[in-house]
């Protein structure tokens, strides 16, 4: 977290996020804040009450984990703001970006994110499968280091087979990957390994997969990318 | 810059990088410290003499903008120390994950990362200009909310009008695009405009532009990108 989040978290009158994040965070609260925790699956109500107490004129923090602004809860609450005919001005809204998934994955394995990246969440919650597909055909062709957000979830488990098949089609089965999950926190797990071999880990909701590009390599349990597409002896 | 950097940087013995950002984080340095400024070409330069003092027996940070690991040093130390055949442990590397020029620009317009995104450097320097427009045309035809680094230098301007090109031939002309310079200093400028009218900004080598994808809305000031492509009124 930034310590600019911290200093809004700390200034708020009231914080609202998920249980499980609000409890990482509980020893910055300040005496006297109004915390409300709200389960995972809430998003849209966390959304609708923190604009409801910022609308009675208290400062609200809405926190979310990685970077709010990345699949995360910075775009409910302005499209939420947006359906109620938002002025742009008042509630007053600040987004504070922060370490989204794929930075704190990348940063743990070495620099896999040295080159064109792009990332693609593999759920069809709210995204119809073919606009996944084609994506995940689109990065695998032009060869982006393509990070995977929700992989895997206990009802959802073909996506990522589909994925790994996409991206044979057209990328070295000896590609290197990485599949991290809960990086930096205590129950973090970080397996280097291929892309013909990528099913073969643990990969849950919590999980973020990289795949490097044509240039990416493994060099003593760091994957690297090059800079460039020049110059490099492979 | 996270806690976790912050504190990296105060351990240091010796602390390098490019003089504009060292000039930036001045205060965070403790007495003592060795402090190696070099000019913003020689990124190659700075990643040897880290690896050089590091060898001696020395803490040290390499100091780069944004996230160190996208497009930044991280990757040109791991490159350099991989060249001299490092076992992976001696000298001991951390890499510590920043805001990236896409997360800062996109916090101060909004939420357009709310989607699948990507990020494609337009320079052609280390890469063949090629590479880089196959990687455009597969952005703009997989609806990618994209953000372009290195926009336009002083010397290569006819790149950012070929990606604006390429753009409007898959999607709308009023698709939303923001135009970033130097987020979050006091020279930042921020400017809101349509794939259409994209070029007609200032744009320089210190400009983000993201450019949204076929969801993706202004309102008041703020864009906004839905998270899925279901239930988004337009």
């Amino acid at each position: 977290m930034t310590p600019a989040a911290q200093a809004a978290i700390a200034q708020a009158d009231v914080v609202i996020g998920y249980s499980l994040y609000l409890e990482l965070i509980r020893s910055r609260f300040r005496p006297g804040q109004i915390i409300e925790a709200l389960p995972i699956t809430q998003e849209r109500q966390r959304a609708e009450r923190a604009i409801e107490l910022a609308q009675w004129g208290l400062t609200v923090a809405v926190v979310s984990s990685g970077d709010c602004g990345i699949y995360g809860m910075a775009g409910l609450v302005l499209e939420q703001l947006r359906s109620q005919g938002w002025d742009g001005n008042v509630p007053e809204v600040q987004v504070f970006p922060g370490i989204t998934a794929l930075q704190a994955a990348a940063s743990r394995v070495g620099a896999p994110l040295m080159h064109d990246f792009c990332a693609i969440s593999l759920s069809d919650l709210l995204t119809p499968w073919e606009v996944i597909e084609h994506r995940l055909i689109a990065a695998a062709q032009a060869d982006f280091v393509t990070a995977l957000y929700n992989p895997r979830s206990q009802t959802r488990t073909q996506q990522i087979t589909t994925a790994q098949r996409i991206f044979l089609t057209y990328r070295n089965p000896e590609t290197p990957v990485a599949i991290v999950r809960s990086a930096y926190r205590p129950d973090e797990q970080i397996t280097l390994t291929t892309l013909a071999k990528l099913t073969e880990g643990a990969i849950d909701m919590l999980t973020t997969i990289i795949i490097g590009n044509q240039s990416t390599r493994i060099h003593a349990n760091w994957i690297i990318t090059p800079r460039g597409y020049l110059g490099f002896a492979g």
